[in-house]
């Protein structure tokens, strides 16, 4: 695989595409490429390019764009990850999968029982760490979409917007079995029904959201469930909840035939 | 949730039963129950029960069984995970996840590309740690069945084995994109054809095979299909080799409507 590229602004038919800064001294300082050497650029909107480098310095380098390349498929629907903000390491790892397996955005979201405050994150600057990962995740992946990482919100926040898009809520098990050929349509649950993915019609827009280590607490599930999100069973084993988000995306996406 | 006890030769039967040293030193000293305290107990082959506790010494204890309880429900049909060893942590995390999913157990092979050699794997017994990952991640998602950590084998061994299974080994992207409406049988891979997972129909048992970060070698993947092993395309987006089997597990499950 070539050395893969970003360059947000990038003008495929300039003779001179210069790139940014970080992205410069990872291909002149780390990678050590030369002029002439072929990499590959990216805008992060779908375009990708082989590309030849023609200057560098110290910490600049530009290229040339010589032709299209078809980067690796986009989902055609916008699915959009709605995460309760985890550990460090752990939210590192959900954001890159996310990527891999095709959102468009990712939403955090501080909930009840999030490990974290939401000024700690605004302070750790977390949110530019993850869009970082982000692009880092689309690079490995072949992805040339790079997806957003919206700020960091509460979850009440997060339920006051108008996201045009079908808000699917992932409930625990103890929510009640998923639903079974003799009761298709599942137990009670909050006074509604929990769906499985088989009742997930196919949207143009979705919204995966999935709660912290702890759980949603149950006035948090009676907002979500006020605010229109249909709570979604992952099936009768519990998964930890580093694990739900990719486990999550993955069933809703097979479900849809998108993966 | 009760605390989980793991007793391999359970008797629901008996007036006493005696727990194993680990598990009696978890319930007497690190949780610090005692006598009538309300646990559950499973055997791994299926059976949960509630239980009282009646003895607990310094580092012995033993329960009753009260009544029956419903496990976490398990997947209809065998489904076992093999998988190319992977780096420590990322492994725990992979034999961990697979137990959420439901595997009927997990075969550990050596690939050219595996980053740990089969002698370095049986010195640092990580067999019998896996084991105990698995029985814990049984504990922690409602699974009353303990999944088998089958011995690490060499790759060639491996495929030299009778499974009674079918074997679906999973390729990277590059191996071809996956079918289309328009090419429903997808790209020729090796002289055959790339799988997805539309196209694999129910199985009464599965090993659902996974590779090493860096790919499979040409040979191997020559050996697995000369054994019959299908292979399978995971999609378009390039996947971490850590992240492959929970995508992988979860994909087919959902097909197969067993998640």
């Amino acid at each position: 695989m070539r050395p893969r590229f970003y360059v947000p602004d990038l003008d495929a038919t300039a003779a001179r595409v210069p790139l940014p800064d970080d992205e410069a001294e990872h291909l002149a300082r780390v990678l050590r490429l030369g002029v002439g050497a072929e990499v590959e650029v990216f805008d992060g909107r779908g375009g990708l390019w082989l590309a030849e480098v023609v200057e560098t310095g110290r910490r600049s380098a530009a290229v040339r764009a010589l032709e299209a390349v078809t980067p690796a498929p986009e989902i055609a629907i916008a699915v959009d990850l709605v995460i309760s903000v985890l550990k460090a390491d752990k939210m590192d790892d959900v954001v890159r999968d996310a990527v891999m397996l095709g959102v468009t955005g990712i939403h955090p979201v501080i909930s009840e029982r999030s490990e974290i405050s939401l000024s700690a994150v605004e302070k750790s600057q977390r949110v530019s760490r993850w869009q970082r990962i982000a692009i880092s995740s689309a690079k490995q992946c072949g992805r040339a979409v790079v997806p957003v990482v919206h700020p960091a919100v509460t979850w009440a926040a997060y339920l006051s917007e108008s996201v045009g898009a079908v808000r699917l809520i992932c409930v625990e098990p103890s929510a009640g079995p998923p639903s079974t050929p003799r009761d298709p349509v599942g137990p009670p649950f909050m006074g509604g029904r929990v769906s499985t993915m088989r009742d997930i019609p196919k949207p143009l827009a979705v919204h995966v959201i999935v709660g912290p280590e702890g759980g949603w607490a149950p006035v948090e599930l009676t907002a979500a469930l006020s605010a229109g999100a249909v709570p979604l069973s992952l099936g009768g084993r519990t998964l930890r909840a580093d694990a739900a988000p990719l486990v999550a995306l993955t069933a809703l996406l097979t479900t849809w035939s998108e993966l």
